[in-house]
């Protein structure tokens, strides 16, 4: 069963551009990855300071593959720097 | 540009069950609707209290079209009575 990834970002309002600019490589580079089924940054429509990741992937396994990637250990840490607060990260399989 | 929704529930630990059962008929009908391409219920997998749709529509107007559906106006109100909090609703469009 694949797993689904939502990792919502509160982000200082003077900073979404950096944000974004920031976060181009790790989508790029984590489309790449082999058990990637999804990865894409989104903006909610009435709070353009709420950027969220939403991911698929094939399996858990796939996903700690992800996280434990250099695109990843480098770029999260210096997205942290842009939050209002930490990134609130959300993992589901599905039920229905 | 398509429209994704996550409407993240956290539901009485007593509920779980009862709300997943509810759960079924809304997610049949709403991916019967003209404009739905994704609609789920998923649940974290460290916290089994909460469980989240998952929904993407063709446009915002196809959302409109399903807040105001018979299936939704009906079952949505019976949900909120399993929840511990109000259900929060984000609204996204694709930035990368």
């Amino acid at each position: 069963m694949t797993i689904r990834v939502v990792a919502k970002n509160q982000v200082k309002p003077d900073k979404i551009q950096e944000y974004m600019d920031l976060c181009k490589n790790l989508v790029e580079e984590s489309l790449k990855e082999e058990g990637c089924i999804e990865y894409g940054l989104y903006q909610e429509l009435e709070n353009p300071g709420i950027l969220t990741i939403l991911e698929e992937w094939k399996d858990k396994n796939s996903l700690d593959e992800h996280l434990n990637s250099n695109h990843f250990k480098e770029i999260f840490p210096l997205l942290s720097e842009y939050l209002e607060k930490e990134t609130e990260i959300d993992i589901y399989k599905k039920k229905l």
